[in-house]
């Protein structure tokens, strides 16, 4: 189960300290990575070189509404920090508007800029229609994203089933699956990971590790 | 009363449609701007161009937890498209680790990468102790800002009477002060221009000219 989670902790007043014990649990549960906000990359790559514990970080986050060079430019910024995950925010707005050109191009600039680290894409997937998340998620593989991942754990609600079981028959094995917002128990990701997806994203790894269940919204 | 608006809409699905009908309310109530997430600023630019209506953008939005290279470049990039005024998201994390140097340098170079264009820093308040709105203040005044901006809309809470006092009394007259959030009555707006205010962010600009009250939560 270790493995599954990227142990997650993006609030806006995170603290130094707070970035520590996180990386600290990450390396105790031997997590796939911790995922924080650009501001703490290097803090964090510097806390985590001698583990196998990756560095993932979010970019265009949690609106995915900045300008497609502005994203490219955070991706190239946070691979420099230390960042080998890239987790970014699809441009939603473009993709209401029917953009869909823009939209693939958005992805594809992310892409790009994160020379060869893996790439995840948040759909939002609470603010989508089935059709919206089924076009998005074939969009993205087409544009070269490695994940598809359901949600910032900034909006209405998080992962759902319906959802997930959409972005696994649109992706049709050429991307994997991350299910992120409101895992909270063992339960909950055995879940996800039977629905297929391959990664969580999770505030409570420490509360799925130890079989318990967190308050945590994310 | 039209002039203290920046009227607003930062929704990560909003539309290019939705951005269109914006510009055209804003130009017709003559408000100070829109304002707008980057992806739409080109846009939002080139319907305003023949009116006096400001094109205003986000950066960092709404965490503040980018790094400082890429809100500086993000900041440039708005200008280019066209922004003339700059709300940027203070790093409340930098503040909440007391990296106070970082902070100012984060702002600061913000203020440079403006090119002279109105810059406001949200400090959002409602994660702040009345210690830290203080010397958030204080610190944005130093690093050349020409707002404090009480809220994203995006957090737990929006202005408070509270915030807007201690924001008017730590910058002493050297900056100006943008409430925002939850400001939806021309009662409310009345009331934090009597606080100080003199700038009001909010999506019910038009139920304040007509004196009605919207249900809109920014």
């Amino acid at each position: 189960m270790n493995k599954y989670i990227d142990h997650t902790l993006l609030k806006p007043q995170s603290t130094q300290s707070e970035i520590e014990s996180l990386c600290k649990e990450a390396i105790e549960f031997s997590f796939k990575s911790v995922c924080i906000n650009p501001t703490w990359v290097s803090y964090a790559a510097s806390l985590l070189k001698d583990s196998e514990v990756l560095t993932c970080t979010v970019i265009g986050f949690p609106l995915g509404a900045s300008s497609t060079a502005v994203k490219a430019f955070e991706t190239a910024q946070a691979v420099k920090d230390g960042a080998s995950e890239i987790d970014m925010v699809l441009n939603i707005g473009m993709l209401k508007s029917q953009k869909l050109d823009e939209l693939e191009s958005d992805v594809k600039a992310v892409v790009d800029s994160a020379s060869g680290k893996t790439v995840k894409v948040i759909l939002e997937t609470c603010l989508l229609s089935a059709e919206e998340i089924t076009a998005a998620s074939k969009i993205c593989v087409k544009a070269g994203a490695h994940f598809v991942k359901t949600s910032t754990g900034f909006s209405n609600s998080g992962a759902s089933q319906e959802a997930v079981e959409l972005m696994v028959a649109a992706v049709d094995g050429k991307a994997e699956i991350k299910a992120s917002g409101g895992i909270r128990s063992l339960e909950d990701a055995k879940k996800y990971i039977a629905l297929g997806a391959t990664r969580l994203g999770t505030s409570s790894g420490k509360a799925i590790m130890q079989g318990t269940t967190s308050s945590s919204a994310y």
